[in-house]
């Protein structure tokens, strides 16, 4: 299987599925595709024709051409090939609420989203400040996700929001990076989680990929002006 | 099982669920919860209080009291209930095409969901004619909406989108409403699915329901002043 992926210290989506992937011990190759533009010209859009319908990543393309073109479909596809892993939760009602917590995250969180965008090589605990000061939406945003990791968390006890990792840590890795470069407050729990988070092989490789790249995109960094 | 809904002229998100379940024959109660605004202390944000952790229509309750809040986990949920209502379809491959579909309509096609919000009961071909004209990123939604319709109708060969009428039937036929009341252009295979689906009594059963509504909400309403 081939993973298209984009700039790891930009696309939160690509994090998502590769993560789960490599922390979960399933191989593929990973072909990165990196973000110049999203104009229809741009490198990244020809790169992409005749494998992402959609012209986004990340986009999963089995050893039999089938192209799996959203994150939560490429989820759900990845958890029926390989039940052995286990990777959404065993109990059926855990299970579902992993699932409404992964779709929620799928359409959701679109302050907190715009406001603060990945990038996990920066440090902007002044920007977070000033957000969580000014913005009631991120505060929404904000509080909503701790209360949700903190259910899953006292549910099962952890170490991950589910028990052993699974999809939903896979599926929030990305805003925890936020967390992270944003200095936004969370609780204990939280901070706990997010620590072991960072620190599994698979989410440390792929943070530890995203330090060594050397791209600098201004449209994906309303913030900076450089590394 | 309980499904928390909200006006069903109005509440796209609620009518996949409702009209998946209705359509393929699996018992529920419904639970109406008017809209009358989104405001903190509106009745619905009240009636919806230790119901929905959201705040937001549809959530599904079954009889233990496990609260499913989003319409893609409700899906899931239901499938894996009901495997003998092939509510996904049964091969592989074709099952990660719908889902991918799903996913898509879960998080996508914005501008075409502000631009033309739903209103089943309207009839408002000048607007649509208006905004295929003005509006490109409304004309790009509904092409590639287009393409993937096509797409899974030229695969099964119909009468639904997976043969028979599956998750992405419910899932986009709120899309099909927009196109029927805003009178936007598709293709012969696709109003023929159109024609199909709205036949279908899980869908003719609420689209009737939504037909009798005496509601007139001005903030789902940009572009009329009355019924």
């Amino acid at each position: 299987m081939k993973l298209y992926i984009g700039n790891k210290n930009y696309s939160s989506w690509s994090m998502r599925p590769w993560v789960l992937m490599r922390q979960c011990g399933i191989d593929f190759e990973e072909v990165m595709v990196r973000f110049d533009s999203f104009d229809a010209g741009s490198a990244f859009k020809t790169a992409l024709q005749g494998v992402s319908p959609t012209g986004k990543v990340p986009v999963l393309v089995d050893d039999d051409g089938l192209a799996v073109w959203d994150t939560l479909a490429i989820a759900e596809f990845l958890a029926e090939r390989h039940p052995e892993k286990a990777l959404w939760p065993h109990d059926a009602r855990r299970r579902a609420l992993a699932r409404a917590m992964c779709a929620e995250m799928h359409s959701g969180f679109g302050a907190l989203r715009s406001h603060c965008p990945q990038s996990l090589e920066a440090r902007l605990p002044e920007v977070g400040a000033r957000l969580m000061a000014e913005r009631a939406d991120v505060r929404a945003d904000l509080a909503r996700l701790i209360a949700l990791w903190e259910q899953a968390l006292a549910l099962s006890g952890g170490p991950f929001l589910f028990g052993a990792f699974s999809i939903p840590d896979a599926y929030f890795a990305p805003v925890a990076g936020r967390i992270l470069t944003y200095g936004l407050p969370v609780s204990a729990p939280v901070a706990a989680w997010i620590e072991r988070l960072w620190a599994a092989p698979g989410v440390a490789a792929w943070v530890a990929d995203a330090l060594a790249e050397q791209d600098f995109l201004d449209f994906e960094e309303p913030y900076r002006s450089g590394r």
